[in-house]
């Protein structure tokens, strides 16, 4: 089974948007026959599609080394290199994902809320699909697979536009899926990639308002900004992360040392890694000396207000903050320092500044711990532990297809459950509203 | 306790968009001392608006007697003047309502999942205030009322964008309201309205992403899709509802004609109101003849395609059907009606021509019923019901600031719940990523 080509479809007459939009409708058709399966059948497919991924490891592999050649040329750096390329290894590892896709729970059928109402009309609140999920991400290539996994076991249909630096190893996977989704029994326009269609196509979905129910963002701050402003329609934002860990008066130094450590250099370039680290100013004199030794020593570049800078030790990289720093997400081995002469004036920094992202507090006060998670008003708050736990895998909801950071629908690593919505069921015997 | 006019602030040299970012940044402010409010200090800050609204009553209705005037001047119908005049005894029941609102539960706080985690992490998904809520809406001043007292009892700031038919009122009504929150401690700008500033205020409404949290629209359809196309602001889509009965063939005729009436004609110009009767075509031949005596003896403009107009009673208002009438939300004594051969051609006609609101299915067969439950990709989908149990004080939710008909964050009659979001707080002794 093959999609049609743009091209094919376009010497017809037919116009990007147009072409888009019969996309989305094939999705929205196949999405019905899914969003009635079982979990069993749902989850014999998702599997079959992990077995078709590892048995297509060569192609797969081989349409991936035209994408490292296209990037190699184009100067791309070896850190976006490597986030590109895939083995059989990653291959069997993004294929053992979706098998444990298929281990989770199924959200659609749970009834969130149930009553029968004085008049005997029995309510039921369902967890149904959303329809037809709208993907716009950048180069990774497991993404497409963990989003269509995840999209499949919560019975959506998947719209995929992948970065066009992946466009070789997203068609071989996107069509490894299609064919074992047909084999499965299952419609194979599931699972459709808009990437053909360059960026005209990315904006036809953000226009495809009605057709496709959810439009997920995911990548750096531009594109995801894009899409909040162009889209009609309804968009999780997602990712960006200035992320905070502010050291309290009563802070175990210890502590304090290792969760700043553990949250700026476990893994850099990550969304819930710290970006800024603020200190009360009466921890600064202990802690900040052992802090800034050890960041230092991590090759850690600080960042630092006038009163952090004194606490620096000698030889540090430390260059003096700007408010542009305070703006900063870095992604990289750098960190603001700023001393703060309260709670108070950590929570106002946080708010003036933070993306909504996580937030962390190093107390050992009660009272500043429940005002820190009162008044910060992120997607996660955490108290005496690292940043690097706000992930879907790490929170325990299995997988996850993104963080939000917006309010609505979803707030922090969303998994399946978010991945639905959900239906009043109104069952009476001929009520009628007196 | 006065707003200070738009003209002011613009003769000092400010903007719209500035002035309504400035309303929308001390709403902020405001809300940010009602999210750690306990319940006791909302609920009295709540009565004591609704004694307050009581003992304005003279002043709101004076002020209501202008925008009376105005609106008659102006030709505004009949329906419209009703929906817009205020009485001491509709003031009274808005009091009361609000008064309901105050002994509703407390959305915020409620754990929506927690549990510890293998490595001791403890994880609480806690439901919080959104903070700024963005109301746009049209005539009815009691929404105004409404809308502030849900938003109040959720923890969330409210800035009021109301129809200029109503000004007058509004004004008056927002005025007392925020002199009785600055009397009950609580700040007067957790209330505030932005009518004076007119369209563009709305506009500039739409536009102040990251003050404003989200919007919903309440009031038509126009209103509704300009709101949802130009807000970079979250918006939820309230209302508009295409509403379907369908009368399956084995379907009780007496409940089916009670059920139908009801929908359509109990109370017209409401969104769960039927629009348009599927009929199978072995139910029609003893169903419509009666339903559409009934409907004609009540005033029912009937809109039929041939099969269903061969059942019309002698002298009834039949008019032939076209596609404009399946689409139509007549809000009037009008109804679409049509002959289906099958359950699955009656659930295309829903797919084709449904907003999402609510459908019925009157049926006695299981598998009919339930395959209309899962097939149908609407907010509610009633059995056996009418269609005019779709609202938030029916089922149960206690009141309703609007009818979600999209698929992100709340679907169907929103609460107070609707009006919250989540966090995460995750609490450690020290806990960091391996």
């Amino acid at each position: 089974m093959t999609t049609v080509s743009p091209e094919a479809v376009r010497a017809q007459g037919g116009t990007t948007e147009a072409e888009v939009r019969d996309v989305a409708r094939r999705a929205k058709v196949a999405s019905r026959a899914l969003a009635t399966a079982n979990r069993m059948t749902k989850d014999a497919a998702l599997r079959a599609v992990a077995d078709a991924l590892v048995a297509a490891a060569d192609e797969i592999v081989t349409a991936n080394a035209q994408d490292l050649d296209r990037g190699r040329a184009g100067g791309m750096s070896d850190g976006l290199l490597d986030r590109l390329a895939l083995t059989p290894d990653r291959i069997g590892r993004i294929a053992d994902a979706l098998r444990d896709v298929a281990g989770l729970p199924d959200p659609v059928g749970e009834v969130v809320r149930g009553q029968t109402l004085p008049n005997g009309l029995r309510l039921r609140q369902v967890r149904v699909p959303m329809g037809v999920v709208g993907m716009i991400y950048e180069a990774r290539p497991n993404v497409t697979v963990d989003a269509a996994g995840l999209a499949l076991k919560s019975g959506n249909a998947v719209i995929l536009r992948g970065g066009s630096a992946a466009a070789a190893s997203n068609a071989v996977i996107v069509s490894v899926m299609r064919d074992a989704l047909d084999a499965s029994g299952l419609p194979a326009d599931l699972v459709q990639s808009i990437d053909a269609y360059g960026r005209a196509g990315g904006v036809a979905l953000m226009r495809a308002r009605g057709l496709v129910d959810v439009l997920i963002p995911r990548g750096g701050a531009d594109l995801i900004q894009t899409v909040v402003r162009e889209s009609l329609v309804p968009v999780i934002e997602t990712g960006v992360g200035n992320v905070h860990v502010y050291v309290d008066a009563t802070a175990d130094v210890a502590m304090a040392v290792a969760i700043v450590m553990n949250a700026k250099t476990q893994r850099v370039g990550v969304c819930n890694a710290a970006e800024t680290l603020l200190v009360h100013e009466d921890a600064a004199p202990e802690f900040l000396p052992a802090a800034l030794a050890a960041l230092a020593d991590a090759g850690v570049v600080l960042h630092g207000d006038p009163a952090a800078m004194s606490f620096a030790p000698a030889g540090a990289d430390v260059v003096p903050a700007t408010d542009e720093d305070w703006a900063t997400e870095y992604l990289a081995l750098e960190l603001g320092v700023r001393v703060v002469p309260s709670l108070d004036a950590a929570i106002e920094h946080i708010r003036t500044w933070s993306s909504g992202h996580t937030e962390a507090i190093v107390t050992r006060d009660i009272a500043a711990a429940d005002r820190f998670v009162a008044e910060v008003d992120s997607a996660a708050v955490m108290v005496n532990a690292s940043t690097r736990f706000t992930d879907g895998g790490e929170l325990g909801l299995g997988a996850e297809i993104g963080i939000s950071t917006q309010k609505l629908h979803a707030r922090g690593p969303m998994g399946l459950t978010e991945l639905t919505t959900t239906k009043w069921v109104v069952t009476g015997d001929g009520h009628i509203k007196p």
